[in-house]
């Protein structure tokens, strides 16, 4: 099964695609989406949606995940925020796949143990757990980051482990 | 030409389609677009967008007009509001369409002729500038004010008046 993890963001969105068989996972590629900060917005969400749609096209990911968002007391980064990712999670569901949602703090139990993990700890983890990746910044590990839960979850729901 | 306003909502997203000739301005359509509270966030944000594309190639408007949001202290509810508004702006801004984006004294400035005015003075003065119309409800009376706002705004632009 193929997962595509996102990390979600107006200016930059990150994503992540793994191969999960069984237990075993494999890193396919990796990478940002930038959207041009001069743009108007419409024209950037439709920028954002347009790459998420080729992406999604080229790999055919069979299920996505992104990270529940951690909201912030600034009312207007929250919003800009929410705009993109509202973009990104309906690229997704549109395509008919089903869009898992985690809390960051069951990303890092499940990545790396602990759910009060550091960033960098977590990035580490993701390197570790599929050998040989390059990651294409922190943006890329977090999506990368989601989509290993994602796999974890599946792995688990399937044992009847949840 | 043919202009779109939208009211972007999780739940509710309210849709005006009005006609403008020179200063001359006729209702088209207008109605609301319902999303089920029962299902998960991404296939309701994907059904919000599959609903504007059959508007949207339906009616074929050649702009489209959103309000720009005031932001509350609720920060969950301007996350779920985003999320909705970014998929409505990449909607129409993804057909190639010019999306313009007024702040609420702006529209209620260009409908009732001051910047303060309350709600039934705006769904009032929709009903007069647009002879005729049935509106269906608030969210379609918001969506109807920001078009023949988008509406104004043009024909100024025509007369060089900004």
């Amino acid at each position: 099964m193929i997962i595509l993890g996102l990390d979600p963001g107006l200016g930059t969105t990150g994503w992540g695609l793994i191969r999960a068989e069984g237990n075993r996972l494999s890193h396919l590629a990796n990478g940002k989406l930038k959207t041009d900060t001069k743009a108007p917005l419409p024209r950037r969400l439709a920028h954002l949606d347009a790459m998420l749609a080729a992406l999604i096209a080229d790999h055919a990911p069979q299920a996505a995940a992104v990270e529940e968002v951690f909201v912030n007391s600034n009312a207007q980064s929250t919003l800009k925020l929410g705009q993109a990712r509202g973009v990104v999670l309906c690229a997704a569901a549109r395509t008919g796949i089903d869009v898992g949602e985690y809390k960051p703090s069951t990303v890092k139990k499940s990545v790396v143990g602990v759910g009060n993990a550091e960033k960098e700890q977590v990035h580490a983890m993701v390197s570790r757990l599929l050998p040989g990746v390059k990651i294409d910044g922190p943006d890329a590990a977090d999506a990368l980051a989601v989509a290993i839960c994602h796999a974890h979850h599946l792995a688990s729901a399937r044992l009847g482990l949840r």
